[in-house]
């Protein structure tokens, strides 16, 4: 999470804690076999950031430069990386990615921007481009200075390391108190050329989508504008980032970032509405969505994941709107952690939504079962199934607003003791 | 609070949960002590909704009717009682207040509605008034039909027993998860003439102000035609209630009713701004402010109540709107009770908040000490100070803008593993 510290000077930045939470039972049995994505290299290393010496530092190498795209957090507070970045991305093309775990580089003032500006500057030393074309993240404890030093030092290694692939220990050293590494991959064809999409991202609290949440990293060697891949990102983002929350509070370092190296030699697609990327634009938001449903399921405490479909509404923001506002509501998460078919709680929560909802249309299902309709609950209304659905891991809730032809999905997890016990005495 | 449950065949209406929370830190040593109201009688009983047979059963007789003026949640899916309260209020007067505890009387359909009905048809029958002039208010589980000869029954019994005073008893009665009862009065002038203003309220979970939060109900022994007195209602919700939240959940009963008997036998007052009822406006929004700080130091699972003053704000509603995304955010409310001085997390909810704020012109102070400026830690800062206040349990967060002349002051409560052990378990 991009977390937020003090800089009480009695904390060494080394201080980060490594939360010895224990694995979220959502998480997959093993991280994907993942391909090498053809002009992609990268290579991790430690900076001393996490208290373990765990690596904390990753560098991903375009050779050559790659269009990009990226979705930024709109907090009002954000990283001096973030800064960088909305600086950085207008120009299009990306040669270096450095990310860093155990420092957000936030709310750091001008010696943040100093870090961010001689860390681009050193790596693009070694690429030999504009530092324009180094994209930079971090995140960690905010308030606390990050010392340039700490960065810049390790990268000619790492730049001499960087080698195709690699995937597991790059999710392993952007995480921060994600209890699992969180990747996905897909293939798909433009103009019948096979094409890679490759992500990784990390959680696992501070995660509420306004937008694009924690940090993620897509690669593809498909040959994609960056115009056109930054609007396929961003229509993607809507359908997976944007619709996925843990706590509701938004990161001052959101960073999602997609690179096309173009590698897979098919002839460039100029238009985003190009049929010859429907079968992309499809994969790029699938991938996207397996790896916010994986934050979801290792949101801080997490012991279940839900999946809250909304349908029947006016539009898609209604939809998103009404999803988030279950998806957001402590009493239907810890109803949810206590395994309590406590549904009028999620009326509750359609009806502080703000969305112009209408009491007596509104259909409810949880796990499948109807539980309430027109006003009141289901006749005959068994609870029992429903109940049995709560004590598994996998929680699936349905609200149906009866007022138009509008849907939308949204991710999040329970409320448990856990996200207490993270939370409570994070920087301790 | 108005909570919500399933109606499972196997629940008994009357096995409503009273929480064995213990008393919280922030409650008075004592009920204040409070004058009766002339012109306001009231009576407890119990109708059996709470598990232990407490009473759960209030009525309130004004003789002769009194003015009304209300607020009532703005939930999409309000309870039965608030849908008929926002019928009744227009004609602005009362003569009865039936309330009772256990079952919101909410999302039950047109059976919920016919318990209203009879409800005020029977109090209007004592009473000799129009079924109008009842007023009615619940709260409890929500999804449970709610029988009406429970309140019908009891109340001929109550109409008898109707005695000036009682507050303890009626605070008490209104109660759910609340683990102390909350009372406050005051004394002014209207024209030189002394003036009663008593209020009484309940929480304490399900507390998000849109608008009015939980149960209050006023009586004051002014005459106050019911137009002006809604006028003076508002502006008072406006900076108590209305800057009050526990868990951001609004409920799907909020009722605030205030009563104004004219017993005291002033000239009326025919607008809200007349000079004359400056000090009474006064004394009704201090009242009213009283309460929402003892449901704010009564919200589940409270150890510390937080009071948020932002300053320097572009107007009113970006203060409130920037004091209530800190009061929301469970980063924050961790931190606290934690007692972690992770003032970043402050700096993270300002910038989520949506409010158009300027992260290097605000300036954030706990307990009084300043922490952050300018876009970083102010020099030289000593968390020693903050860690001290922050073992308090009063908690005080001072937020800067520097954009503007407005300000506001928000309250709200540490999130604990109480309020998970109170709402993972409610219905069990």
């Amino acid at each position: 999470m991009a977390e937020i510290g003090s800089p009480s000077p009695d904390r060494s930045p080394s201080s980060f804690p490594i939360m010895a939470a224990s694995r979220s039972p959502l998480a997959p049995p093993h991280f994907p076999d993942m391909p090498a994505v053809a002009g992609v290299a990268s290579a991790v290393g430690a900076c001393g950031l996490k208290a373990d010496g765990a690596a904390d530092l990753w560098l991903a190498v375009m050779a050559p430069a790659g269009a990009v795209a990226g979705v930024l957090t709109r907090s009002r507070c954000p990283s001096a990386p973030v800064d960088w970045c909305r600086g950085a991305l207008g120009q299009g093309r990306v040669r270096a990615i450095v990310v860093n775990a155990g420092n957000a580089n936030a709310y750091t003032g001008a010696a943040g921007r100093a870090t961010v500006e001689a860390t681009a500057a050193a790596a693009a030393g070694l690429a030999g481009c504009g530092p324009e074309q180094v994209m930079i993240a971090s995140t960690g404890v905010i308030g606390e200075p990050l010392d340039a030093a700490r960065l810049t030092g390790p990268l000619p290694a790492l730049w001499r390391a960087a080698a195709p692939g690699g995937w597991p220990a790059a999710a392993a050293a952007i995480g921060t108190t994600d209890t699992f590494p969180k990747g996905a991959s897909a293939q798909t064809t433009i103009h019948g050329q096979a094409v890679t999409v490759v992500g990784i991202a990390k959680g696992s609290g501070m995660i509420a989508p306004d937008m694009a949440t924690m940090l993620a990293f897509v690669f593809t060697d498909a040959a994609i504008p960056a115009p056109v891949l930054q609007r396929l990102t961003e229509r993607a983002n809507a359908v997976s980032f944007n619709c996925l929350t843990v706590d509701g509070d938004t990161s001052t370092s959101d960073t999602l970032l997609v690179v096309a190296t173009g590698a897979a030699g098919h002839p460039p697609v100029a238009d985003a509405d190009d049929p010859a990327l429907a079968g992309f634009a499809d994969t790029l938001a699938r991938v996207m969505v397996d790896l916010a449903r994986q934050v979801a399921g290792d949101g801080e405490g997490a012991r279940k994941r839900i999946t809250i479909m909304v349908s029947g509404a006016a539009d898609p923001d209604m939809a998103r709107q009404v999803g988030l506002a279950i998806a957001n509501s402590p009493l239907v998460k810890t109803a949810i952690a206590g395994e309590d078919a406590n549904w009028g709680r999620i009326v509750m929560a359609v009806g502080k939504s703000g969305a112009p909802t209408d009491r007596d249309r509104l259909a409810i299902r949880i796990g499948g079962v109807a539980v309430a309709a027109e006003g009141r609950a289901v006749a005959g209304y068994d609870e029992t199934p429903v109940a049995r659905h709560l004590r598994g891991h996998e929680i699936d809730i349905a609200v149906d607003l009866g007022l138009g032809p509008s849907a939308a999905t949204v991710w999040t997890c329970d409320l448990t003791h856990g996200y207490i016990d993270i939370n409570a005495s994070y920087r301790s």
